[in-house]
């Protein structure tokens, strides 16, 4: 089953060198979410051929223009394109005023409904939950309110062994060894014992999307282990002072976050356009914490079940 | 003495095949103009090294997603570059309160002052004018309220014809002759005839941009004889009627328009996502007026003096 990112966007505030700003594709289990919309997140959609009426939520972490101007031209190309499934919208509150506001001078309304969820400052929060994920927020510290989001698979059912699997059982007894339970016979005494007919679950696979925030150690709790992590690096470590001002990460502390948190693979974006060549960039992330790799446009990052 | 005008964006509402939507940079004797700002217009100005801060007027056709989205953009970079100088904002009401709301959310405020002017629908308007240029309104038919824009230079002195301009001529006398007047002794007599001593005055060049329009006989008279016709050809003939119902035009319509206008050059864009190859829109608009061309992005289109 499907866990995958796909970058869209990975230029800081001031788009240089054929960088688009921040955007991302998370695809889990065939659920499309969508990760910050910056301007002209809508045509590198059409460059690598992304269906994005298969979009059901979107996630705007803050409302700096490098993070949401790209929702407009967005929204009233899935008008045109005549979307009718409802569209999801997490955002800090004002976004909701400045779509409605482009609305209300321009198309008027769109063909599909947008539900709109405000986010909370400062907290964990978990705001979209199925039967298989959960989306929850990370908070960080940035010049205005501005949230991370947390992708996490839902513990998953234990697998049938086939191998081991005697012939006869009935279908509700196969469903029970599913749900973890023995099978029994129709006295209720065990005939086998779950774990002898099944494997252990597949693994829970979690990503977590931090951008934009100063360094912050904070969130390295609630990021433990995740498989990957997605954490800006606007700077370099000889800009420290300038990240530490406007609230932005160097490499290196992107690369000390991923390190104290364990996890599997770092990404790093959201460059300053002071950086055309990002390889520098990556090596200084390294050598804090080798599986580092540059969140660079048209890239799709897996995590295997 | 430049007059030229560069290509930013050529695609109608649905971006496609990677043209950007409407956008065009008009320079004229170095005051920089922008018509129309697409989403992604500042990102093809990085491409096309476009020094921005050069732009001093920005004329915003109409209120529909793919003419102004990507202004926002455009003025954040701005402010992010530390601009200074003032810049006026020309378009029909209700995108200075799109601007209010996005300041209102996220910057705040920006480092320069904008000069927000109000258009008014279905007037033939001069809406900015100095020493050498007018730029005018042309009333367009549209979904909503939309003006197309008329660059013209202003009428130019005769010039000196330095061979047979006669030695010991004082600068005064020069400066009359330039003036259009004769040259005369203390005594207010007539030394030489001013026609004489010059060469008649350089043409005056002129651009008119029409986009979005359904097709518009009104404009003719307006437009007569410019030497560069920008008009929209969204649609092919076959597609008349949707022209029609959409008031947009066909790439005939457009022709149609130039014709009897007697314009010297037409370019024709706002191309639909239906077209992959625009050879043959193009080849339809020629049938109608041979001097057509093609405003695909990159494209510089030089008028002579």
């Amino acid at each position: 089953m499907s866990f995958k990112i796909t970058i869209l966007g990975s230029s800081g505030a001031l788009p240089a060198y054929g960088r688009f700003p921040s955007s991302q594709l998370v695809e889990i289990q065939n659920r499309m979410f969508l990760v910050d919309c910056g301007e002209g997140t809508q045509i590198q959609m059409m460059k690598y051929q992304v269906n994005f009426h298969r979009i059901s939520h979107i996630f705007i972490s803050h409302l700096h223009g490098d993070h949401y101007l790209g929702l407009m031209g967005l929204l009233f190309t899935m008008h045109l394109q005549r979307r009718t499934n409802d569209l999801h919208i997490h955002s800090h509150w004002g976004l909701d005023d400045i779509i409605t506001t482009h609305l209300q001078h321009s198309h008027g309304s769109l063909s599909f409904k947008i539900h709109f969820h405000g986010l909370e400052e400062g907290v964990i929060k978990t705001i979209v939950e199925d039967a298989v994920i959960t989306v929850e927020t990370i908070p960080l510290h940035h010049r205005v309110k501005c949230s991370g989001f947390l992708f996490r698979e839902k513990p998953k059912p234990r697998r049938i062994d086939k191998d081991r699997l005697p012939e006869g059982l009935r279908m509700m007894q196969i469903a029970n060894l599913k749900k973890g339970e023995d099978v029994l016979d129709d006295d209720g005494n065990v005939l086998y014992k779950n774990h002898d007919l099944t494997l252990p679950p597949r693994r829970s696979r979690s990503y977590a999307y931090c951008s934009d925030t100063g360094y912050n150690e904070d969130m390295v709790s609630q990021i433990k282990e995740v498989n990957m992590l997605y954490h800006e690096a606007t700077f370099m470590a000889e800009e420290a002072d300038k990240a530490e001002m406007t609230l932005h990460s160097t490499a290196t502390q992107a690369a000390q976050i991923a390190a104290l948190a364990n996890v599997t693979t770092l990404l790093i974006g959201h460059f300053s356009a002071r950086y055309r060549e990002l390889e520098p960039v990556l090596n200084e992330a390294m050598k804090v914490f080798a599986s580092t790799r540059l969140a660079v446009e048209g890239e799709t990052f897996s995590i295997k079940d």
